[in-house]
């Protein structure tokens, strides 16, 4: 059903109304605009459905009635269901994590990981370090347990690391949170060097780190850099990742990786949340994986998704005005650009909405002051053409509004 | 694979050791010895699985898979979907809630739904009001945002609601949490007086009351009494409940229903806490209510539960020694036993894993100082002969304690 322009204009006004919040709801707001059917949407972060493995899912979950139905209804424990830990630790270890069933714990997508550090580590007043710009919705479920926040800046090879020792020396954050792999919403991915050198400060002021890595899987050129996780050897990261982008978000199944100890809390702030993670999805995930090509399905993935990166990336060089700076990403499901001239990315929204096509302002992103120039774009969830008309469309309101 | 007595032993000494913290890890390890087959369990909350409709969810994913696979693989909204709100929300008004869809959330499981007014509600230090005793998991979910509690006793009526209002006047606490309808752990039911009561008293000071009623569908004997939710105009009550205990807990699914302020704070909280539920099983199960004869159905499992329940009564009748007192619950899954002559429930439970047969003592229920001659017995996961058998056991050495 496409939207009227009138339904269209109205949910801008709405927007445009409380994107004054600078925060989760507004882009909640953006999001549901950018669902309808006929608006190119560069807003969420979603994985393009036409990757997700339906017939082996449902071929998994009927075998599973089948065989095991009572069992998958009952209750289960907060842990998760073993053969499903079993099959992330073994795929960690190919990582070079350090990981055995015991400190797996299967969360309800990896937010509730975010969620449940938070729950665990964070008291009133808290800080926690974060980049600027950060994943939105990590700094909004911070803030939940009343963080404060210190922020490092960043550059194409991620966090500047060397702002970190002063920080760490001066505000004792309890927790450092970072998505290395092309992050959220820069895209950009951690050096070696520099996880090396902010896993040994990290070490030495023995603050925890908090790495988020729903992409990793997603690499569609360069070099891999081993996880924080995987370059720890005294159990100072918390690694979490999920199969939201390799598999399906909507099974909402994630996974955290932390010490003994660690894992200990997470699991008893666990049981507060929900629990445990829905059962019937953990048993067929973790049946159809026995016999599921992984590898073979993140490369078609990857090759998918790397063809809509330089589509985009392609359509911003001929579109976007002079002046205009973007992110190169080696992964992941962003690019951020910075606009010239002093343009708003959120009135460009509107007049961008008002044409169909959707995109997240940059503000929100940041924990300390907004700026309001930055606009974050995705390109895994429509087709080169697509992209083509949705970025030419902006591009155009962007130069007619530099012009005037 | 039957457990050795070795086994038993042992867990039976980290039990005891970990006892001393009276929280619920202590639980958490009654409830693993419990779950070994050979043990005769009273501990969990389990529902029986032979209840659980198998065939029809099983056919209800097929169908999903087939016709709907992709959508329901991807992201969707954090209220839920929304043909399942609508369900819930029909549900809620043939009992006399005002639920409208948009006033219901869909939660992973309704310990979510606890969790996310304590996320939503609680800041350090607030005050909540709980029944002494009260449900564990919820006394821990409100302890992780550090409320501290005001408690009020009970007796076969449920709440002394005659208690509330010197409290509500004096500590002012935030929140009153309840569990009226075959309460846990005492399985008793707040009597309709009180209800009227307690809603007044809660409009009067503006303290929101949770109602937390995920037993309320398991009615065995009595009149059906109005949830405090169906008697509320003014917005006071959080209404939860689940699908936990009629369909199946494995499936996480429960529900909120708030008013519209509410509720959009519950959102708020939820999105940042796992995005959404598990929406597989959402719409699976939507597809499945659409034919099911969920009426038929609640009534078949009642008729099991209700023949548990009775053989419970009869056996702590026959083999419990003279001076033991328990409830009379009309529904639910529990009995709370008071043991006479001092008896030490932690004590006893030792001696009864030795003879492979489990249940909670009643020490963690009480937010305030713990009570130890308490028991709380499930009967809904036993049949009546291993339940005679297991009350048996723990009544002979309730009588040879006293007897020394």
């Amino acid at each position: 059903m496409p939207v009227s322009s009138a339904e269209v204009r109205e949910s801008m006004y709405n927007f445009a109304r409380r994107m004054s919040l600078v925060g989760t709801s507004a882009v909640r707001e953006i999001l549901k605009v950018a669902g309808k059917p006929d608006v190119i949407s560069f807003a969420g972060g979603l994985p393009a459905a036409e990757t997700f493995p339906v017939s082996e899912l449902a071929r998994a979950h009927a075998e599973l009635f089948a065989e095991e139905g009572r069992a998958a209804m009952q209750y289960s424990i907060t842990e998760g269901w073993l053969p499903l830990r079993e099959w992330i630790a073994s795929r960690m270890r190919l990582k070079g994590i350090d990981a055995d069933p015991s400190r797996v714990l299967i969360t309800t997508g990896s937010q509730q990981g975010i969620d449940l550090v938070g729950k665990a580590f964070i008291d009133a007043g808290d800080k926690v370090l974060v980049e600027s710009p950060s994943y939105l919705a990590a700094l909004h479920s911070f803030s939940i347990y009343e963080a404060s926040f210190v922020t490092v800046g960043s550059d194409e090879q991620g966090m500047n690391v060397d702002e970190v020792e002063r920080i760490l020396r001066k505000d004792r954050p309890k927790l450092i949170y970072t998505v290395p792999d092309f992050q959220n919403p820069c895209g950009t991915t951690l050096s070696l060097d520099r996880r090396k050198q902010l896993l040994q400060l990290a070490e030495k002021y023995r603050v925890p780190i908090l790495e988020d890595d729903p992409y990793g899987e997603l690499r569609y050129t360069g070099e891999r850099v081993p996880s924080l996780a995987a370059l720890d050897k005294s159990g100072t990261v918390i690694h979490l990742s999920t199969f939201s982008k390799t598999l399906s978000p909507g099974i909402r199944l994630g996974w955290a990786i932390a010490s003994g100890e660690i894992s200990h809390s997470l699991i008893v702030a666990k049981q507060s949340s929900d629990l445990h993670s829905n059962s019937i999805s953990q048993r067929a995930v973790a049946r159809m994986l026995q016999s599921f090509d992984y590898d073979g399905h993140v490369q078609s993935i990857c090759a998918l998704y790397r063809e809509r990166c330089t589509a985009m990336l392609a359509a911003l060089e001929r579109y976007f005005p002079e002046g205009s700076h973007w992110t190169h990403p080696e992964g992941g499901l962003f690019i951020w650009v910075e606009l010239p001239g002093g343009l708003n990315a959120a009135e460009l929204l509107e007049e961008a909405l008002a044409r169909h096509v959707a995109f997240v302002p940059g503000a929100p992103f940041f924990a300390g002051s907004p700026r309001h120039n930055f606009m974050r774009l995705n390109f895994s969830d429509r087709p080169p053409e697509m992209i083509e008309v949705g970025i030419q469309r902006i591009g155009e309101i962007a130069k007619r509004r530099l012009g005037k």
